[in-house]
């Protein structure tokens, strides 16, 4: 019977654990006791609190919020979730008048405030981490619009471009994620509080006062839905890994560019590490471990896509499983953009293997093509065969077309054997890059072009 | 030999085959006839083509586009992609000319451009049909603004609703979907031509001409970025992900309604099926099926994602894997949403079922606790406790708490022993619903008025 | 240029917060510290290590080990990981001595023996755990081989079963999962201490030798594979992602037979809570949270997959996102199981509503069918029609099937108008349910050899 | 009205569109025509068919089957499965002892039946592919045991290998593969046919006949388990995915080691392809699509494990998503081994280069570190940093420290002011590689063990 006892408690202990939310969910105090605040600060409005009660209530939550940022509020297990924990301590403080914060509010539409403040309050401050990402691109863009790089596909040599240029893509990926986090919140600015447990509650409440105290645009529309939307959620998760995609993929280039065989680029040594048993290597750990936290973004996503799968309205307990996985992608994309701020700032650049790099693989062979269509008035097909010959020649003396005499290119195809000197002009590399006009092309007109477009955009 | 050539041979079928994308990409036939209808234009504007070439392009890419709608046009393996297969036919019919349509062109821009201009058609179109089915719960709705059903949380009776106020959390659900298309397709809105292969042309273009003839607001602006920005189309993945979501949501509570036990609704009987062995079973299919299509779009989206991570500057092959997922989940979803909005038009709602079903559980537990709060000035705490204690009487009675008399209710707990008869009035299921007049709340009232937003909206 | 250190330092601790796992790897330290004692057995057996220094190092690792479970020990930021921060500690102690215990050995496979130890001791201990829960379910279902339920496909009433027989389909899943556990840790059942970096080592260690110590069946083959194989951890979570599916439809099923509507079963007072605002409400929550617990699960799996997507040989930074979500499902699976289990002894069965559920839906309608065929050789197209035709007749008389009295069936059609009474035994619910006697069919007798063979497989 | 009647007819085709599985589930026809000729021999057996209903059965399905791979069987969207079809051809060709065929069969078990067919013949062929490819990197692995190539971490020149031990890391990948391809087809070898709707069936049918015939190990043990068991189309969903990680590892490889950078390999003229535009680049366009195929396989499995989640017992329509992505699965990992297969046997290794590469980054490092330690003594950490000091030298002199004469090496640190020649030995780069002689380590002669251990395995 003891033994019973024992097991019984164990169980419980078990299902407390299993329950409970608060160990997670403490992550939204700051929300929870503003949301209680703008709530009782609405029913002293509407009279059904009295203004004693109210001012008990408002100092009581600000002293409990300095009581957890003070590190001396112990969290328990017992008090299930983030309210219970804040009201109970409340109820300690102030006595009885604590217990009437809970008029007219559920654990439902709370829940879906916090939760909500929480991320919009994400989508304002990952906003502006993107900005200040892309300010740093553009930064570095700048002295780089005359350095060249071979322009890749298929990881490949393909066309000389400006190093500048290859930056500003990556501030146009992190542009685009900038504007879906502005979307996302604009789109879920609505207040979930008042809602109550589903269906509105009949105090005499007023969802616009509580609405603008928190600083969104109107209360929601239905109670019903509202409990259980959790498409705000969705959307911050969506964000966060099409930004942790984008991510990676600078990530994977500065790795390979940081090999041996490239070395375009080198991590400043805080952003490298040197291996336990082999003291010359410089690892590039920091945007390795950046590619690979992509992983964990991509699989929060999911989870909470599988969680909403075929729920019914309104609330059910399994949507207990909505915030961790945001917490941790929020952390995660904050420190991965803090991260790789620093490293694009401090990156070293080599500027010569770069420029070497273009003179392997006939990079200005397109701009042969091109001069042969545009300036000869030949079909692209016949351009395209003879440009091939004098790639051939080329590699036959182990030179890049750039380095091509006029007689030896005069000699690799028939067609050409008496062209103008001009066409040395369309093989020099820089002047390649230089010839890419069109809008957003590489040239370094256009790269300060485009430099100037995200000036005038980071002004705003 | 004769077998190694033989084997040679079947390599190279199964390589074609591994390698060719023209089997799906077919599908993109006329986003790419378009772009090259407006690509010949232009070029023809900037006088790099002449009127009688521009000309026989576009008479003949019209030809090639008749041909493929009366299903004249063979697409074969050997074509690789959609591009080719158009562009080698046009070269058929019309000669030379039809090469020099490839000028200040590359595949990566186009497929690009098609690709985009598919996803846009579809933002819009399914922005339209999701209009439609939010006009279809908003017409169910008005007929239902004051028919009982049991609010639930946790699959339990919580708080009588009426079934309009139900369906219209589904309205709202739709309508942030509609959202979310708009949203994508004004952020994506820009057009990738003459991006060319990754770093613009040197030929005079004029992107700004295409990107107004395809229905941009501008060119996009860096085109390094371009040729391989694929966020358009996670973001419609995930925006199909989303609604299906919420389909998956609405389907549950279908088949849950349907079974024997709830008799909410019963599926039309074309929605329906019986089984082969057991005649008398009406089987919601229909919802099941829309329920487990839910899991193919949420596939699609890790798809692409995967695809994503980690791809360096500019085009890889790995981006020919973005197509199939998008085609299915926008047929996914298409059909889903035309089917759902049949079904909900169609299904027959069971009043009677549902207005019994209220009478269990105790529905106006809550009233009378807020009762005895906000008329009685009771602490939450006393009056959850007096509540659970009629609760209590009306089981050991077999009655449901709307069902007690005043008697009855005045003898369950020492605190309302005097209690005025009004508290009779609270315990009413109908006035139960009808108290809960927040902003958002289930009232008949408040339900009528969210009818008008949705229809106000609607006619917009 | 103060502030310059200050935003130095600043961005060095983040750096460190970002780098470091020995906050969430430490959960590896006994395995840590059992490797390490192996590896020095093993050194000291080859003559690398003396005596005196492997005595030490063994003993100073036990310290370490009793430290850091006492809650001694302060796990640091500056330990980087769990390896570092024993390794640190040990030196601490013993001096000099402990910096030999590197010797041989490199973070890569000393991180892949510690992991994988981790791994193969949780395949031991959840296979032991699911054994437990086959087993419950099987000594429930022991007590309901006679027990009605009405067994359904699409939600819908289709044949009666006996509930024993429900629940053994569980043990079934279980089993399944309990045979996959196993598989995977005999497959990884392999020691990759002493790969070293990627290469193996010049020392003369002896693998064969750690590896049995350890408990492995013998020393991975190639040291390159070893160090970035991931493989045994993409096995637990898919493991753990299949167990946890089918929790969920346990889970479902007992939230939905906890519907006012079904009254299945009832969670005892301890696995349900009830409602904040609605004291007479009985939620479900702990099915409901274990439903919901899929998502991380599924999740994890999603991301350890995209971690290694595309990963060159050997290891790389990226490999570092492995651990967490594996020590979450891997809790998430333990704490699920051991609460699945006593929900599953606890809950309370209302075998009443499930019987009363039996007249509904005229379940032994196949019965009719197939006795029509079996015993009156119609084809089965003619006994479907028949079939029809009584539940017609039934329904008109508001009545199930088996409540028909013999005439009425006559009365129904006209190919059965002289029919024997036998067919009243055929329309029997219990009859039914015996009826079905094919081998894994629902018949009692049938039911009591499947809890056989179960105890037979338990019993090994 | 007219209008009505159309639109109804339009909304019939939708819906049978939407609930039709036959134009993918045709796939099956082999496995449903196979399980069928199975289920009327032993319905012969058991005296439920006669012998001559028998005999026109087995030859009619025979000849439907001949239809079918013949190209002559029309498949049509009203006969909404692949048993329908086959079943409704069949009675068109003999009559009403069609009909009869399914006596003591649902659609529930016959899919279930023709799936694991499927299935397991999968299981089986796809492991035999395994096996090929293990043989071809063993195969190619043999000529290299002596190739020098830099062993890589975090993508650094870490420590030489061979390049036949590079190649077999990925051999003990799939073989890992193979394994758990065998041993899902082991623990999936049960029967489904005779599990009848979900209850199994009053007919005096005999399992084990029809497991037996169709080559199982014995029948399932529950027929309610069995309908809904998708755990078998899971687990080969899973082991694609693992597989095909494995194959986006070799080739992102393939893909840096096919850079201008790299040069280490070229694929052959097949494997690699031109661009339209640059004639002189060979873009390894399959190993970025054999990368790229990643994506779809994993979120095949995504949306099964979405599918199953909650899923009530028994069967439920949301099951017919469970194939296209089998199928899909199925065909991409089929072709993605025999492509990667021809691309390892036909590409061109650059033996040169590869072991150039191995003279950057002081590859010998570890060795003198080793050395140092082994030899002379010395604590690891003290070798540590001498060898810091040699390689600070080195790089000063711009030579690799392989290439140090003793005289520099003995000037770089005070504590080796007198070391002895023998150090040279410990800095060559194939002495290295050859002192590496751990078991599973790098050096020639542990790789042909490891070589023959393949070998070995492969004749079984």
């Amino acid at each position: 019977m003891a033994n019973d006892q024992i097991l019984k408690n164990t169980n419980a202990k078990l299902l407390d654990e299993f329950n409970a939310s608060v160990m997670f969910d403490k992550e939204l105090y700051a929300q929870d006791i503003k949301g209680s605040i703008a709530h009782s600060q609405m029913l002293k409005e509407q009279g059904i609190l009295t203004k004693k009660d109210q001012e008990d209530i408002e100092n009581g939550l600000l002293q409990v919020k300095e009581e957890i940022e003070s590190g001396k509020f112990e969290f328990k297990i017992e008090h299930e979730d983030i309210h219970m924990a804040v009201e109970s301590r409340l109820t300690e403080i102030i006595g009885e008048a604590g217990k009437r914060l809970h008029t007219a509010r559920s654990r439902n539409d709370q829940v879906a405030t916090d939760f909500r403040l929480y991320v919009q309050d994400k989508n304002l401050s990952i906003k502006a981490q993107l900005k200040e990402l892309v300010n740093t691109f553009v930064e570095v863009a700048k002295k780089h619009t005359e350095t060249l790089i071979p322009g890749m596909t298929h990881l490949q040599h393909a066309q000389p471009i400006n190093f500048g240029y290859h930056l500003l893509a990556y501030a146009n990926m992190f542009k685009r994620d900038f504007e879906r986090f502005e979307s996302s919140h604009e789109r879920n600015n609505y207040c979930p509080l008042g809602s109550a447990a589903l269906a509105g509650t009949p105090h005499n409440i007023n969802r616009f006062s509580t609405s603008e105290k928190l600083g969104f645009n109107s209360p929601t529309i239905s109670a019903l839905d509202t409990v259980s939307d959790r498409d705000f959620a969705l959307e911050i998760l969506f964000n966060i890994s099409t930004a942790m995609m984008h991510i990676s993929r600078i990530s994977e280039e500065l790795v390979t560019w940081s090999s041996y065989e490239f070395q375009f680029v080198r991590m400043s040594d805080e952003y490298a590490t040197t291996s336990s048993i082999m003291p010359q290597k410089k690892n590039p750990d920091v945007p390795e471990l950046l590619r690979g936290k992509t992983g964990r973004v991509y699989g929060n996503l999911v989870s909470l896509f599988t969680v909403m799968k075929g729920l019914p309205l309104a609330y059910n307990k399994d949507t207990q499983e909505d915030k961790e996985g945001v917490f941790d992608s929020v952390k995660t994309i904050e420190i991965s953009i803090s991260i790789l701020n620093e490293v694009i700032k401090t990156m070293i650049i080599n500027v010569e293997r770069m420029a070497n790099a273009c003179k392997i693989g006939h990079l200005s062979a397109t701009d042969l093509a091109d001069y042969l269509v545009q300036k000869q008035a030949m079909p692209f097909r016949t351009a395209y065969y003879i440009t091939k010959d004098v790639v051939t020649l080329a590699n036959s003396l182990n030179k890049d077309i750039s380095e091509l005499t006029l007689e030896e290119i005069r000699s690799s195809n028939e067609n050409i054997k008496d062209i103008d000197e001009e066409i040395l002009m369309y093989l020099d590399l820089k002047a390649s890059m230089n010839a890419r006009t069109s809008f957003g092309g590489t040239s370094t007109k256009n790269t300060k072009e485009q430099i100037e477009i995200f000036e005038k955009w980071l002004k705003n």
